[in-house]
Order: structure tokens, then C-alpha cells, then sequence
């Protein structure tokens, strides 16, 4: 049995309590939140005990790993901290929104040989999973071309993308780091983008409407289409083309129900909206594989450095889009 | 080039001179129509003659064909007369309402071992003969269970239905075909009906809604679902399914298009409209079949045995609804 | 919260125990099994306890329902002496494999009023669930045709098949029960079949493919489609064509990976495979039913009656199948 | 009834041959090929006859219009004695390889204000010209992103590429005019290739894989997907993402049928193969337009600015591609 201490008890903090609730080998010891009545709900709901402070999560003995899924600026802090406690971490993303942070925690913490995973739940997606196994088991050739799009249903408040790093952060990173799931490093980035969705978003320096197009180390091409806003629900889509045929995952319905009438016909319900319900079986799998690593033994993926990477391609893709050229990627992380 | 004759101008009359219109190795040299001006339109659409008499075409030695595709009453003497001619036939579905009628003709004309075809389209049909294709190539092993859905976009109206023979005469005959097609002979057949579509049909004693449930020589069941009305259009589907898997064929639209939006999700336009759009390629590869025959020497199929069968089965169907039974057939054409 | 009591620990009684166990309101108290290891399994895995006998977990006042799900012989009987227990009761499909026995029982047990659910899960599937109330919202006006496919991946063992009832009682019983919920009472039934899957039912007496047709009291046909076997996986579909439309449910498949390559497009991947997979869902939401309904004091449905009814169909199917005749129903339960 | 000569007859000219052979109005009069032979066979086929040089089609007062099908390097050349000669002009793409000669043409023939229409036949198939009227319809309100996605099935022969332009002026020239179908004025090119599929397309120094991206007057992106080969057949696909909806255009398979065995379900057949199957359909409605124009004294479109513009965007293509940069469009065909 895995115990677990949970950081954060927002909407994401209970996407993740709920997967410790229903993992046959895990159980939610603490949860901590600075508004402490947030804390004591999900508390209550998950018969787990509202911790004081952080400290005394870390503290415990008793307690195998964290999940931080508090507001991003505490990521690295936290993240650290835990580390040092000895705590396997999982990490929601971005680990952090400034690069140079992001550097100075894994200079910290890489001597503790810490067990670190970040949340990229996509990875996890039971679909976009079986799209990656089956290219390994070359179902396609060799993958040449990947198109993701990804569109959330509404644009999140005002005062969320104010803190939120912008769209390539906060958005688009699931997919940087769904892109370098299938292709590997990334040796280049394109940006571009438009404001078309709301005025708010404008007013605070960001784009709503994105075309990302990166080229793998391999040489597959990859563009990713965004949008703050998609009327129809939640659009997560993917498709791997190679020399030898396609994998495509298309969007997933609320049911299996068609309706045809004078006007249209086999007309499907509403996709899952949002991903509180899209990528329910990912957030599962996801804390599922971090609890196979620690009881065997081994490092969760993705890991500490690919959030690393997916950030410096964010970064990337906004200096590609405020200088209108493609930006070549030379660093790795492991040259830091 | 085979030079045939027209024998009705109505709206399927003018589906058999497009046919013929379009095809290469055939020309359009007669038409006729009781009604004068539907053969002069046709006839000057088309680049035919219009003939003032049956005879005329039927003189001509120039004619190697008739389509006869007047109105059914007509059709066992047009038959007859066009064998006795020396003329190949192909005669629109039904052969006539009344079995004894039917048997009579082909007494009549055997001896003369005439070129016959019945206008059974679907079996022309690209996907469906598709299928039949593939079953014969052991794409899904032996054949278990046929599933057929025919529905009509709206019923005709009632002077057409007044003589028309009743829904299985006239509509499920295609069905009974098909079936045919697939199963080989029909050694059981069970029909039920119902009044739920328009009060007209049922003050002419016929019914709007079926179910005909067949079971084929070799074991294999098959069911038919009817409607004289369907306001999403023409549904015209087939399931066969085998041992080893299942072939599928889905109605077609009008386009590609799909349709999301907030309330709903890849909608479809409208299937094809009714038989003159649904139809169309099938009714081109029907002539071209009897073209390649009578230029090969061969008997096209379905030839009058066939035409003879549906209506075997049609009048078992009414048997079975009047009874409440299944009846059981034992003649054979071959045995008439 | 709900205490349960669960007899039979087979494999559905596995589901049973899985879906209380994600029941916020509901908790496994006592498992009953003939097989002890059986039971102490399943109290061990869901933290319940193994009662020696039936007795125990009856006279447990703390206990405030039971789940049947021991063998089909078994079931009045202790239907019975959990009614005057009074304890509720979700029964597991079928009641009884003679109708007799199940009226007996309801004699027996009426006078208590008792809360008797029969678990036929398909009503709270919920892509079925969700066209039975857009039919009831209107979206395809009134309901005329209903069509059923339900074919199982593979036959059970012979020793199973044996003791089952036969085709219609063990297996089409869902069906019959999923067309009463779609078209009220049932007036009058016809049933075909055949052996075409294996030669050990056969020998059994019993079918292994059938089509039944069924009217409603209100005019509307229906029909079901069956076979114990099905390579492609288990095919569950429903159509309700109505006077306005056509609401349609297809099957589901374990992920939405489409495949393209040189010699197919759009390939999709397995099926669900078998009742635990598909209906999940289902299963939960039919548990979630009884304990809404306990809670709030109301009875539940599909309750003893609807048992009986599916009964007395797959009896007259049997019927029909033997006389080749539509078997005309006229008890209701409430003649009983 | 309009009289074309035609100006070429490989496998493209042959295309409208076929298209002037079934339209009502028209009339193949004249072909020429500089092989007499390829000319006599499609002046045999089609009633025509073959002219000895290009003279004598333009010297017939009784030709209205002439079908430019030869050599790209020919084009320009016809097209100006076409003009000059009083026919109207179908030329197809593109115009010429070298915007100069383009312009110089355009210089040349402006003063006669020809009719001249470029046979960018995307526009008129009818999926994706159905998109386009529902987009100004309402249906998906303001359109934000457009992706096109475009194919070969297989890389043409080395001989036909090295003369062909490159990728962006051969192949993607007709996504580019279809995006300004929808987009209206492009304002910025990106683009970015690879070669992932022959050897000999990189020894000709062009790729043979590109995305391209594309931001339209009003604000919205597009992008577009190429790839010289694609092992499941010809991919044409379009997606039109708007404020209130998307509308998206898929495949189109060769029948309807869909297969599920025991390792996949609902596999499709193949893809409609390559443009003359796929485009049939829009080339004759093509042709329609032209002819529907003339008749009505209006000018065609797509017309010589059109086919002038996507060939800028082209080479803008080529220019973002050498320098990794984003390219901005400002000279519009007006300013020529």
C-alpha cells in the first residue's frame, strides 16, 4: 500500500484524490490546502486528515509520496522540499513558468536521485496509449507526420490566464510533451498565433488561437492546432501518419446513441466535456504507473526533465512567435 | 452496339433511357408511352424515336432489346410479345401480381428459350454486390444471418398504392430479391404487418409497416424490416452475418459533410433521395449486365425464374399475415 | 448508507460486489456462497464478511437488502425468505426457469409488499437508457419499429447451456425485457431458429441462432436478432425507428483508434468484450436505481412483474417455435 | 451549345474529355497533342476530331472556348492566343512555373478582358463547396481555423517531377487556392517540408513532406498537411473550425460495405483512388460553372487571378522555407 499526501485541493486536487480513492494500492494519508476549509472537505470525502501545514505530510514517516497539484508558482518549492523529505513526487504541470527555476530545483534535487513524475495525464490516455504501442509495433512504418489538435471547450477567467504563463504554457504544453511522446526530441519549433476568441485574453498580452509546428530530431513533422474556445466541447484529437498507413484517435462521445431526423441524420450526443471527464482513465493510469515504479523500483515517465523540455519548447514557440522564424533547439537537458 | 426499345416513359421509364443514354455500347432507337407526349418528351431528350405502336419497335429488326418499364399490368403480354419477337427483355419488377398470370407466360415463351432479365437493381447495387462478393471470397465464413432494412422516404400515393399489389408485391419484392441473392432459395417464410403510417393504406386492406422473417435452404435466417415511410429518407441497409465475421452496409449521404455545434456532434446531411439518386449506379450496371450477356451469349441474372420467386414470396408473405403462420414453400420454378 | 447482503459468488456475483463497492451509499456486510473458498474471496477482496448460510446474513437486522445472484434454481427460494425477511431484493435474471414456480412464489410473497427489483442491467445501460427518454422527450416521434441485435462473443460450456432454460429463457429474456421497456406489454410473440454455431447445443434440443418478432400492445414491431456466438465480439444494438426519426445505439469499442493502411481504411479495434466490459456501466447505474429507490421509499423497476412478463415471453417464443404459429398473449401479470 | 477545342491529351486532358462528353451543353470539336497519335485516340473516343496544329482550332469561329490540358510550359503561350483569339479559357494549374511569365501573360491579354478560368477543381467538388456555402450560411459562425489535409496516394516518376515546379507549385498550388476559397486573402506564409519518402525527390532538390501554415486578411489560420505518398490511398480531407461550430470534410471510400472480423471492426474499404476518381465529380461541375458563365456573359471563378495568386503563395512557400522565416504577402494581382 502506497500512502500518499496531496498539495492543492482545487479542481485538479480532486481529480487526483479521486484516483487515489479508487487505486487498490494507494491511500490518501493527508491533504493540505492554504484555504484549510478546502482542505477539509476533500478530506472528509476521502477519509483522509487535513494536514496543518505541508510539514507535517512530509514529516510522516508513514507517508510514500506526494501529489502536488497546488497553484503553480509553489510548484518547485514544494517539489524540492518533498524530495528532500524523500517523498516520490508527482508534479502537476508546468513544473514551474520560468525556465532558469525550473534549472536551479533539478540542480537541487538531482544528487537525491529523487523519484519525480510529472502530470501529463495524455500520455496516459488509454487511445493515444495504444496509438504509441502499436507505432511501436509498426503498425504504420515509420511515423512521418503528427497532427494534434486540442481545443478546450471555454476560455478559463480572466484571473486564471493572467497567472496562467500564457496558452503555450498553460495549454499547449500537454501537447509539446504529447508531440515529444511520439517523436522524440524536438529539433525545431514554429509558432503562430491570433486573437479571435476574447477581447480579455488580448488585453492580457496572449493569443487564444495557435498553429505550433515542430520538426522531430527523426524528421517527423508535427503541427498542433489550439483554440481557447470550441462550442462543440472538448476537441482532443490525434492522428500518427507513417510510410506504411495511419492511427487516428477521434474525439469520444457522452453515448452511443445516433439520432436521424427530417434534417440531419446519425447525429452524435456531446462529446466528454472538459477533462475532468476526457481524460478520467489517463489521470487513473497515470497514478497508476507512478505507484508500479515505486513498488518496483524504477523512474516514472515522464519524468522530472520531460517537463522540463516541454516548458523550454513553450518558451521556444513564444520567442518562434514573437520573431516570425523557426527556432532550432540545441540544449538538452542534460547538458544543464 | 445493341439498339433497344422503351415500353413506358413514366419515371422509371426515363431512369432506363438515362441508363442507356450513358452507356457506350448501347443506343436508344424507340420509345413509346400510351401517353403520346411522355414518349415525344423522352424521345427528344434522348435522341429516339417515339413510336406510334408497340409493333413498330417490335418490327424493327434493328432493335436487339426492350425495356419494359410500363405499367405492370402490361407487362407479362409486352414480355411475351417481345420474346415471340426475337427481342432480348428486361422487364421492371413485379413480372405481374398474379402468380397463374406469371406461370402462364413462361409456358408461353420457354420454348423459345428467350433472353429475359427482371429489373432487380439491387443486386446491382455496388456495395451490396459488393458483399455478396466477399462472402463468396470467405470474408466472414458461412453466411448465418441477413439483415435487410428497406424503408421508403413517404408512401406513395393512393391511386399508385390501389394497384400496386400490396406492400410485398410491390415494395418488399426487392427485398424478397435480394434476400434471395444472398440466401439462395427460401424454403420458410413468416410476415407480419401493421397500420401506423397513413390511414389511406389501410382503407386499401394493405399494410404500411412490415417484418418478413425467411429462412434459406441452407440454414441461414434472414429478416426484412419495411416502411412505406421514413423522414430522415431512403434506407436502404443490408448486415450479413457470417461465422467468421460480419459485412455491413450503411445508407449513403448526399456529401462528406459533418456537422458539430454546441448541441450536437458530426451530423450527416441527408441520405440520398429515393431510388432515382440511391439507385442510379446500380441501375447502369443492370443494363451493362444484360449488354456483356447478350454480347457474350450468356442468360443474364436474375432472369424470369427469379422475378417468378419474389413473387412466390410475396404471396407467402400475404399467406403468413392472413394466417398467422409460417408457411413452408415447396415448388420450385423448375418444377412449374 | 445501504447495507447489502450478496448470495453467489460467480462471476456475476463478482460484478455485484464490485459495483456496491463503488457505491457511495451502499456496503458489502455478508457473501454467501455454497463453495465457502468461493465466498471467503470475495468477502476477503471487498472487505466483507463470509456468512456460513444464508440465515446469517437474513437475520442480520443491520443488513437492508440482498443481491441474488447464486444459480438460476435457486432464486425463489430465497427471494422468498428475504421478502419475509423483509429485506429488499435485486434478483438476477431469470426469476425461475418455470413460470408456475415464479407464480407460486408471488403469491407467497405479495402480501408483504415487498421491494423486488430483477436485474435486468440492459435498462441502465446508458446509451439505451438515453434513447428510451429521448423517445419519451419526443425526438422521433411516435415509436413504431424496434430493432434489436444481441449476439454473445462466444457459446458457453455445455454443462452451463444445460441447465440455462435454452436460448429464449437464458439469453433472449434480456431482449425480451430491453422491447418491453421500449414498447409496454408485448401482444403477441413469433420466434424462429436455428443450430448453426455448435453441434453440442444441438444436441442439447436447444437453438443457437433465432429471430424473434414481437407487437406491442400500441402497434409498434419489433424485432431481435440472436447468436451464442459472434467472432467480431459481443454485438449489442438497438434501433427505435419512430414516426419523426430514428434514434440508434451501436456497438462500443475498447478504444477510438481507427487504423488506415494499403488494404483497409478506418479500421476499428475490438469490441467490448462480454457483459462484464459492456455493462459496466449499467450494472452500477441498476444497483444506484434500487438504493435511490430504497431511500426514498418507492419501488423499484424493473420489478417481480417485469420478471414474470420476460418469463412468459421466452415461453410462448418456445411456443412459436415449436407450432411455427404467432403465440396472441393475453394473461397479465396482474390476472395472475 | 458551346464548342471547345482542347489543348492536350494525357491522362488530365482526358479528364475533360470526359467532362465535355456528358455535359449537355457542350461539344468536343477539336483536340491536338503534339503526339498525333494520343490525339486521333481521344478524338476517336469522343467524336472530335484531331487537329493538326493549335491554328486550327482557334482559326474555328464555331470554337468558344478551348480546355488548356498540355505541358505546364505551354500554358501561358495558348492561353494569350487563346485570348487573343476570342475563346474563352479553362487552363489548368498552374498558369506557369515563373510569376514573371504569369504576369507578362496577364499584361498582354488584360486589355481584351478574356474569360479565362484556372482549373483549381477543389473548389467545385461538392463537399468541400457545401462546406463553403454553409460556412457563409451561418453554420459555424466566424471561421478561426481551417485545416486541409492533402495526399498523393504514391510519388510521380522522377521524369514528372523535375519538371513539376516543386511541391508547393505542383501539389500543395491547389491547397493553397483552396484555402483562399475559404480564407479570402492570405496575409502570411510559413512553411516547412522534409524528405521522408523518396530518395530521388531530394536529388531533385525539392521534399516530398511540408506543413505549411497560412494566416488569412480577417484572422484566421489555416494549415496545410502534404505528403507525396499515402499507402491508404488518396487523403483529401478539410476541417472549417468557426466561432459557433466546425465542419469537416472526410474521405471518401470506394463502396459502403465495413468488415468486422475477430481482429478489427468496421473496417472500410479503400479510399476513392487518386484525383480522377476522387474529383470526378468536381471537374465536371467544373466545367459546368465555365459553361454556366459564358451563357450568362459573367466571368468564371477561380479565374487568371486567382491562379496567379496561389502561385505567389507558392513561391512564398519556397521563400519561408529557405529561411525558416514568415513571410509576408503585399503586392495583390490589382497592383500588377
Amino acid at each position: 500500500m502506497i500512502r500518499l499526501g496531496l498539495f492543492g485541493c482545487g479542481r485538479i486536487g480532486r481529480v487526483h484524490a479521486d484516483s487515489i480513492d479508487v487505486h487498490p494500492q494507494a491511500e490518501l494519508a493527508w491533504v493540505y490546502d492554504p484555504i484549510e476549509s478546502a482542505a477539509q472537505d476533500v478530506a472528509k470525502q476521502y477519509g483522509a486528515t487535513a494536514a496543518p501545514t505541508v510539514e507535517v505530510a512530509l514529516d510522516d514517516p508513514n507517508v510514500d509520496a506526494v501529489v502536488i497539484a497546488s497553484a503553480t508558482p509553489t510548484h518547485v518549492d514544494l517539489l524540492r522540499r518533498a524530495a528532500c523529505a524523500g517523498k516520490a513526487v508527482l508534479c502537476e504541470k508546468p513544473i514551474d513558468l520560468d525556465l532558469a527555476r525550473v534549472d536551479r530545483c533539478w540542480t537541487e534535487i538531482a544528487a537525491l536521485n529523487p523519484t519525480v513524475m510529472i502530470g501529463f495525464n495524455r500520455r496516459f490516455d488509454p487511445s493515444f496509449r495504444e496509438v504509441h504501442e502499436r507505432i511501436a509495433g509498426g503498425d504504420i512504418g515509420r511515423l512521418e507526420q503528427l497532427i494534434i489538435v486540442s481545443r478546450d471547450p471555454a476560455p478559463a477567467p480572466r484571473e486564471y490566464l493572467a497567472a496562467s504563463g500564457g496558452l503555450f504554457r498553460d495549454m499547449t504544453i500537454h501537447d509539446f510533451d504529447l508531440a515529444r511522446f511520439f517523436l522524440g526530441e524536438v529539433v525545431e519549433v514554429y509558432a503562430t498565433g491570433a486573437n479571435l476568441v476574447a477581447d480579455y485574453i488580448a488585453e492580457l498580452g496572449d493569443i487564444d488561437s495557435a498553429i505550433v509546428v515542430l520538426r522531430g530530431a527523426d524528421g517527423a513533422l508535427c503541427h498542433i492546432t489550439n483554440s481557447r474556445r470550441s462550442v462543440f466541447g472538448y476537441d482532443q484529437r490525434l492522428e500518427a501518419f507513417g510510410s506504411a498507413g495511419m492511427l487516428s484517435v477521434g474525439n469520444q462521445h457522452r453515448s452511443s446513441v445516433r439520432l436521424s431526423t427530417a434534417t440531419q441524420t446519425e447525429a452524435a450526443p456531446e462529446y466528454l466535456n472538459f477533462f475532468l471527464d476526457r481524460y478520467t482513465p489517463a489521470y487513473r493510469a497515470e497514478l497508476d504507473h507512478l505507484i508500479t515504479a515505486m513498488e518496483q523500483g524504477g523512474q516514472p515517465s515522464p519524468g522530472f526533465s520531460d517537463g522540463r523540455e516541454a516548458l523550454a519548447l513553450a518558451d521556444a514557440a513564444y520567442e518562434s512567435l514573437q520573431t516570425g522564424r523557426t527556432v532550432r533547439l540545441g540544449r538538452r537537458v542534460s547538458e544543464v
